[in-house]
Order: structure tokens, then sequence, then C-alpha cells
């Protein structure tokens, strides 16, 4: 099959062997697959996420960077053929999702992030019939290849224990950012801050359902983000809420980022009480202070992925129109042009989302 | 009257005027007081916390280097006098504890950080009447004056969401330690696992309520955690969970060192879901690696001080015996000793708490 490979630290677009689907898995057709910031920090920092496996797993077996790996994980296929041991479940010609792992004897692997599993930047990949999701036939192709990024800013939302009273600010508005906006609306969350330095992003924030967006070079989200949440013309002094009952509106942060700094500026920016939400995956050390963080008794919840409920509700919340991810799709491609793709998304002007379509 | 005070960075005991009761507020003379680790630091780091004051509030005043405080924030105290518009509500003679507090018209000072109102290593103090708690006649003055240190680990324990299923790790074991260890019994929580580099404190810890204590010198802490909260004998994998059902019992980390590393340590050590309680005050900017915290999807809760109700919550624990403080105070001294039991401190083979009885 054709597909765009990782190899060598680059990123080439030629023939691999086709997948061959093993027990209780199908194969499938790569209809449509979103190109991820993850995949991008793997091709540049392919040995440090190597190196963080071997630390954080010793003994498992890591991807080895001489060898193809076809990355892709957030994808929309059609079935193909089904694999022994298979209960035919969906019908060769439909179309489905599904979580990006696979299950097998070995134990799970990873589709996108493994050589045994090629990912959605391929025309064909293996996938476990007992994982994968039916797409309703009036949803389109293109709709359902956002369930992966979609389900994360659902995760985020889940884990930030929001409450109706809540006063929400969004950091950063890529795709993450962009999927968790769509949810806190979806969630009834208001107002919905969100910043970002792009104003194309700033743009698509509020298309996916920002109340208001904050240019952080023209004034800091955070005082604006305070602004909203006390009521006015109070003293915002902390000590005196016990005896007043003046307090502001709770706050929470999302962290949309990633790069070192961000979460020091949320501990230095944030209200007493706030929870901040660390969903951008920030790989290098950071520097923090931990006292701003005391002082004000702030909860950080780190979070990652999604459940494989949070994946299912995130389709039907799809098909049914509950959160529209569309917004933030800025471009298809076929394979060959996957290798440019990935030096277009580094302008924010330009794009938050392509997706590939082999 | 007789004082420790500070001023130009040093501790000197010497002679200072009288404090006078202002409006609502009565005169107390200091029957004990506990030396907290914050003195010690704020002794050592006067020009950083000024410093932090002015960032943090801007515009509000801070203490002034050359001139007097006298600490001290964690007392029991006898009633002398009433000033105007009281309510005599405790008479002359009376056992009182309060939070280190004063209410006046001008807002809400501290006691024993501020040059206005002179804390317990000074023979008297003001303290605002509608504050006071009053102690039973059964309770020590000892005991009651550990109200404070015990009450910052019951409000730790209560921020950290525990469940009956909790296996908790407890990092450091000076006072703040050994009080979140004390209100880990308490609440039914076991095993409670200590972590400490001094035999004096492990020993402390256990006579606290620890059912392990751990020398880092000798093995990970989180390591053995780990060890107790999985089942034996089962694949370790996170990734497993969703299919197997078996995962460890919940993890719950108290960091109660508050130096650079530690929360990184933490970071790295944790368990998946793992909920960290931020106690120990670390003043210094500390380093981070946000994605080991990311992959285990930690949460952390940054801690301080305690509320009004669980303030009052500890007084009738300490007088119920529900929790006893008494292991760790390892010292009572006068007035004119207050300089060295700040330098014996700095020993935890020889101390944990000290307490002043002017």
């Amino acid at each position: 099959m054709r597909a765009a490979v990782m190899r060598d630290h680059r990123l080439v677009v030629e023939d691999v062997p086709d997948p061959t689907p093993g027990p209780g898995q199908v194969l499938v057709k790569t209809l449509a697959c979103g190109i991820c910031g993850s995949d991008l920090h793997y091709l540049s920092h392919l040995d440090d996420m190597i190196a963080l496996a071997h630390r954080t797993r010793p003994g498992q077996p890591t991807l080895d960077p001489a060898r193809a790996v076809v990355m892709g994980h957030e994808f929309c296929a059609e079935i193909v053929d089904h694999g022994p041991g298979t209960q035919g479940t969906h019908r060769v010609g439909s179309r489905v999702t599904s979580m990006p792992v696979v299950v097998s004897a070995q134990g799970i692997g990873t589709v996108g992030y493994s050589h045994e599993y090629p990912g959605g930047y391929g025309e064909l990949m293996v996938l476990s019939e007992g994982l994968l999701l039916p797409v309703p036939d009036d949803v389109p192709t293109h709709v359902a290849a956002l369930t992966e990024p979609m389900a994360v800013g659902l995760h985020a939302v889940n884990k930030a224990r929001i409450t109706p009273d809540d006063v929400a600010l969004v950091i950063g508005c890529g795709p993450i950012g962009l999927s968790v906006i769509a949810w806190l609306k979806a969630r009834g969350v208001g107002p919905i801050l969100a910043a970002d330095f792009s104003p194309a992003r700033r743009a698509l924030a509020v298309r996916m359902g920002a109340d208001e967006v904050i240019d952080p070079a023209q004034g800091s989200p955070y005082t604006r983000w305070q602004d909203v949440a006390w009521p006015a013309g109070v003293d915002r002094n902390d000590a005196l809420v016990a005896l007043s009952g003046v307090k502001p509106r709770p706050g929470v942060v999302f962290e949309c980022v990633g790069v070192p700094g961000v979460l020091n500026a949320i501990f230095e920016g944030s209200m007493r009480d706030t929870r901040a939400v660390v969903v951008g995956v920030c790989m290098d050390v950071d520097r923090v202070e931990p006292i701003l963080a005391i002082g004000k008794e702030l909860n950080v919840q780190f979070v990652l992925a999604y459940t494989a409920d949070e994946f299912a509700e995130t389709l039907r919340a799809l098909a049914s129109g509950l959160v529209d991810g569309t917004p933030m799709v800025t471009g298809r491609v076929g394979l060959d042009a996957v290798p440019q793709a990935f030096v277009d998304l580094g302008n924010p002007e330009a794009h938050a989302k392509i997706l590939v379509e082999p």
C-alpha cells in the first residue's frame, strides 16, 4: 500500500507492505485521518519520545527510529475484509471509527505509533473488531474523523469537574483548545474566554463557541478573566471573603498550549481555588513557583486522551450536532502532500487541522 | 513586655511596648506558643517574603525589616483584659486559642507576621474576641497550643478527597507531615506510609499513626507505596486496566517537605490517577516535567492553612483525643531561649516542635 512513512527522522511517501488482520481484527481502508500535533512532535523529537518511553516503561519495547512507522490516529475508515475469528459485525463497505488501539494476544498495541499497526497516513489499517464504532450514514466522513481529537476535549472538560457557575478560560486555540471550547459550550458553561496570539485561531475559537477571545499581546487574559469572574466594584481581597461572602465565580482554566512557562503563568494569573486542567503536552522541563499555587490553593489536573465511553459519546455528539468540530478543519490533502502538510501546520494563521484522505 | 523580636534579620530578646486591645479585642497572656517552620523561613528569607508579597498583593503594605516583628502564631493564651466594645464572653483568667488573625476596622491583620499584632513569642498579645475558642479545663495548655499546626494537617486531608480505599504516602515527617499522619489515622485511612531521612522523625511518624516508615536512603518510598497499592503478581500495565479491571488501590501522596525536586519526584514515582497534596511550602523556583504527570493524569492540590471550621474541629479533636499531637513536642523553652531554639530546630534528630512558654 501507499503510505506516508516516518523513518530515520524523516517523512517520506512510499510503498509499504499491506497490513494483515490477525485474529479478531478487520482490514480497513482509510477514508480520512487528521494530522495531530503529537505527530509533528514525534517527527521532530522521536529520540526524546523513545528516551521517555524507556524511562517511564523500563523493559518495554519502544520504537526503532530506523524502522518505518505509519502515523495517524484520528481516522474514519471503511471495512475491507474480516480477519480470522471475527464476528462480521460490520459489513464490508461500511464506515467505522475506533480508538487508535488494537487488542491482540500479545497485549494492547497503538495504531499510528507502533511498527506493528500502521495508522491513517496509509491506505490500509488493521483494527480490532470489538473496538469499532459504526459511523451513521448521515455523518460525513470528515466529521467522523474528528471523533478522536474532539474526545480529547470532552475528557478534559469531564476531568475539570465543571459547575454551571464556572467562568472558563482556555489558553491556546489549537485543535485541543478548540475541542475544549466546543465541549464547554455543549455543557452550558459561560462565559467562555479563549486566548491565542493568532487572529485566525481566535476567529476559530469564536466559531467553536468562545464568548470572548483575547490576544495576549494586547492584554493579559488572566486579568480579563478575573474581571469577568469578580463582581464589579468590590475589594478583591481573598482574606475578606470569609467575612463578606463576596467572592468571584469559580474559575477553571485549560492549558492547551504545552510549552514551558504557561503553567507558571496560570499559577500567577489565577484566582484563589481555581482548577487548572493541563491538556497541552509539554515535553520539556518546566519551571514553576509552587508558592504562587500554594497561596491560592490551586488544583492542577493533568489529563491525557479519553476513556472508551467518552470516545463513543463524542461520536454520538458529532452525529447529533451537539458539538461541531468542522470549523477546525482547514485543509484536506492526499497522501503525497502529507510531508508538506506537516510543514504547513507550523503556521497557525494558515491551518488548525488538516485531514489526510489517502 | 518581654519578647523574642525579629528586627534587621536577627532574633533578639528584649523589652517592647505592651500591645493595647482595640475595639472588640482582648489582651491575653501567652501561655504556650509553638515555633513553626515558617517562622524559621521568615527569619532567614524575610526579604524574599517581602518581595513575594509585593508581587502577589501589589500596593498592599508589607513588613519593614528594620521594624520589630514578634512572631508566633500557634498559641494558647489566658485572658488578661477586655478592650472597648467587647462582650466579656471569656472571663479574665480563662484559657483560649484563636486563628492567628485579628479583625479591626482597618481590615484583617495577622498575628505574628505583622508590626501591629505581636505573636506568641511575646508575653502579651491582642486577639479578636469574636474569634476566640475557649480551651476546655481538662485540655492541657501545651495540647491546645497544637491546634494551629494540627489544623494544617486536617485541612490537607480534607482537600485530599480521601476515600476509605486510599493508600497514603506522606513525604516528610516534620510537624506538617506528622499532623497529616495523625488525621489520616483519625479518618481510618490505612495503610499510611511515611518517609523521612531522619530516624527520629520516622519514630515520631510511627507514634503519630504511620503504619510503615521508609528511609529514602535505603529505598524508594514510591516503589514501596506501589508495591502496597497493587495486587501481588499482576502486570502493572495501565493500558491493561480497562480490559482486566486489575488496578492498584487509589494513591494519595502528601508533599510535606517543601524543597525543590520533591514535586517532580512525586510526578515520577506516582501511580496513574494519584492525587498529590502539596502541603510543604516551597519558596524556590522548582523544576518539573509535566509529561510525567500528564501520562498518569495526576491531580495536584496545593493547600495552605485551614478554614475557621477546621480550626475549631481540630481543637475539639485534640480535646476528645481523636488526634494526639503531643508526640511531636520535643522541647519547651522560655523566651530567652527562643533564638537558640530556632537554631536547634535545624536538627531533625533533636527536635520536631518546640513550644515557647514565656
